[in-house]
């Protein structure tokens, strides 16, 4: 299950016909009851310095409720096929009309609804498919497998499979459940922005619910901590799009566990800085790494991931800069693909990542074999056996040490196929 | 001709045995003639953190000649199928080695020697088969389109064709020529230093000649202002190398031109700021531009190019950035092969740049045709049979503005194909 596993969410999805093929293109998913202290939403958007109409209005609605002035947002309605974005006035005004009719159809504010579209750039969202199918979606609204699975199924634009993640853990004495959705295939690595930091990058969107109760400010919060290591790890083409977004509603709904001495009683909301805030930030993690991983792996034409450890950089913000660079080398990517211990292109992509090196004390292994050390190659490595097992990996791992103080960082990557080409160089038309 | 075009130069080439193909792999460029005031050298290297032992020695080398401890180089020595990078100090030892051997075959100081590889990374430099073919070419040097295309052959690897220009001018009563090979077809996005300012980036190689008289110092100045205008403007896969290296060799032996009143006099060393040295300046640009463009054309796997030009950015650096994000993202590179519109992925490849845009202030032209004004789609446009003809074009040239101030710049990158990947996917296995 994904979405509809916490307890208080619903979700319904079917085809608007946005998509040409016919397929399903429009989600709704919601939270039932009332607002309470417990019943907060968070989202973080892309850093791209284009956005689509909905994270323009995203990140709005964010502003404004974190300033007190609005309240959560209680609905998630979700288009693929279109990305509303490029589109101007126009296409803020189309976000508008889908947040009003689906504000009108749940006796909700139209600012509790958030809105997302993936799909094509540039062209007017088609507003009069959308606002005839709501009607039908918001009848259909259940909680289940089939729900769930119509949910993941509709948001999808070239991703193979679904992608949906589930987590549960006691907290306080009661039972908490995430349950999320992803998708995303092309136009990928995220780089979100937080609500309170500044910085972002292709169009990957999350949708996660939880029926923890956490206020707003502290959903955000967690979410923050969470995407810069999940979803900002990952990299298919070093793309980042104008519509990447991970968002959270959470009802605070969550059973108390029987046995645990505090009866019935509804779960309290989890605080910052708390044992419980912390033991939900993990299960909170474990969805969005999950997802991430989903993405990568359905990467656009990827047969096979690549995780690049960086250790013994200066700074976090240099370990990442360093693996990021290596995993986005379109001839590092091509040797990944060809099972080609070809190392020389690590290095010196991690050459280009703008951060000063020492070759004399860079060091990488490839699987469990060492290829480089103290700036010279390994000779022997090359006929190591194992060298070329860890090259057909599924999972190719490598690390790079660079030798200049305490900190790492890790991307995950995928093979550059020619399936990848052809994907991409006939999509729109 | 290229090398030998220019008067007081040699050049000879062959197979020492480094390429397992058994192809030519192996050529010496000389300067006749003693050291004259006008008989300068320079040379821009990359600025990627991993560095070959010849780009060491090359920088190293530069400091001294610009210093005067020692006198300009007279010689290239260049071999191919092995970059002699990521070697540590036995590659540093190895480059001397090559250097030694051609000073005593030419009777020159090593440090008179200009050496340069390209290759594999990461396999130590099969020396002694260097050392027992330079002997036939000091043998063989000669002037003359045959030695001219050994040159240019020899140092290639992945390329399809060899690369050369050459250019003429009357300078201050003198007939001035320029010639020139190149190399680079992968590990192409050449961001160069200079020798006064700090900065760099893929492997191309060039080696330009000329007959002006220029002493070093001027000419490296002439060589940092056009690489910056020629080199730093193309990439095939945003992966500069270790080995990127521009080198430039003066002999100060341009002929004086009859009846220009100076009779047969020794041209006169070219000194910046002068209208003569302007006039240098454009036909080493006009050289090196037109091999910067032949690498483009000749990019691993590419069909077509593409140029993009930034304009009414804050500042040339922004332009540049804005125009590199575009030509390097791989949605673009496909989009381009594909002959596909999508120009929602070069608005939104523009948005990672990390400049700040306003899309309403925005605009993107595609060939004739206009397609995103002031924020918005122009709808009609997908339908003019002008946008597709652009798109078809060899050269497919786009315009992008962003209205936020006077600067520009243009970026040349090329297709993303398939048979970009089948060649880097099995590139040393």
């Amino acid at each position: 299950m994904s979405v509809t596993f916490p307890i208080g969410f619903r979700a319904a999805a079917g085809a608007a016909g946005i998509k040409p093929s016919g397929k399903p293109d429009l989600c709704l998913i919601t939270r039932d009851g009332p607002d309470s202290p417990g019943s907060g939403s968070a989202a973080v958007f892309t850093r791209n310095q284009i956005l689509g109409a909905p994270v323009i209005v995203g990140k709005r609605n964010r502003a404004r409720l974190l300033r007190g002035e609005i309240g959560p947002a209680r609905a998630f309605v979700i288009n693929a096929g279109n990305s509303n974005a490029a589109t101007g006035d126009r296409g803020l005004h189309d976000a508008d009309a889908c947040m009003a009719a689906v504000g009108a159809l749940l006796s909700c504010p139209p600012t509790a609804v958030f809105p997302s579209s993936t799909g094509v750039i540039g062209r007017v969202l088609p507003v009069d498919k959308i606002l005839a199918k709501l009607s039908d979606l918001a009848a259909q609204l259940s909680r289940g497998p089939v729900a769930d699975a119509a949910a993941a199924a509709a948001i999808m634009t070239t991703d193979l499979v679904p992608k949906t993640a589930q987590a549960e853990r006691v907290i306080a004495g009661h039972l908490v459940r995430v349950g999320a959705i992803a998708k995303g295939s092309g136009m990928i690595a995220p780089r979100l922005d937080s609500a309170t930091t500044t910085q972002a990058k292709g169009t990957m969107l999350a949708f996660i619910t939880t029926d923890a109760a956490i206020a707003s400010n502290d959903l955000q919060a967690a979410l923050d901590e969470v995407a810069s290591l999940s979803f900002d790890r990952i990299s298919v083409d070093n793309h980042p799009s104008c519509s990447d977004t991970v968002a959270v509603l959470a009802s605070g709904l969550a059973q108390a566990v029987k046995g645990a001495g505090r009866g019935l009683t509804a779960m309290e909301p989890l605080q910052r800085g708390t044992k419980d805030f912390a033991a939900f930030v993990a299960i909170l993690a474990q969805v969005c790494e999950s997802l991430a991983d989903q993405i990568v792996v359905d990467g656009e034409g990827a047969t096979r991931t690549f995780r690049v450890e960086v250790a013994g950089a200066d700074s976090r913000d240099s370990a990442e800069r360093l693996a990021r660079e290596i995993i986005n080398s379109p001839l590092v990517k091509c040797a990944i693909h060809g099972r080609d211990p070809n190392w020389g292109r690590i290095v010196t992509a991690a050459g280009n990542a703008g951060v000063p090196l020492d070759a004399a004390k860079m060091s990488l292994t490839i699987g469990p074999v060492e290829v480089y050390k103290a700036g010279l190659p390994i000779m022997d490595a090359l006929k190591d056996p194992r060298l070329a097992d860890a090259m057909a990996a599924k999972r190719v791992e490598c690390k790079l040490v660079v030798g200049l103080g305490p900190a790492s960082a890790t991307m995950i990557g995928c093979d550059l196929s020619a399936q990848y080409v052809s994907i991409n160089a006939d999509y729109t038309t």
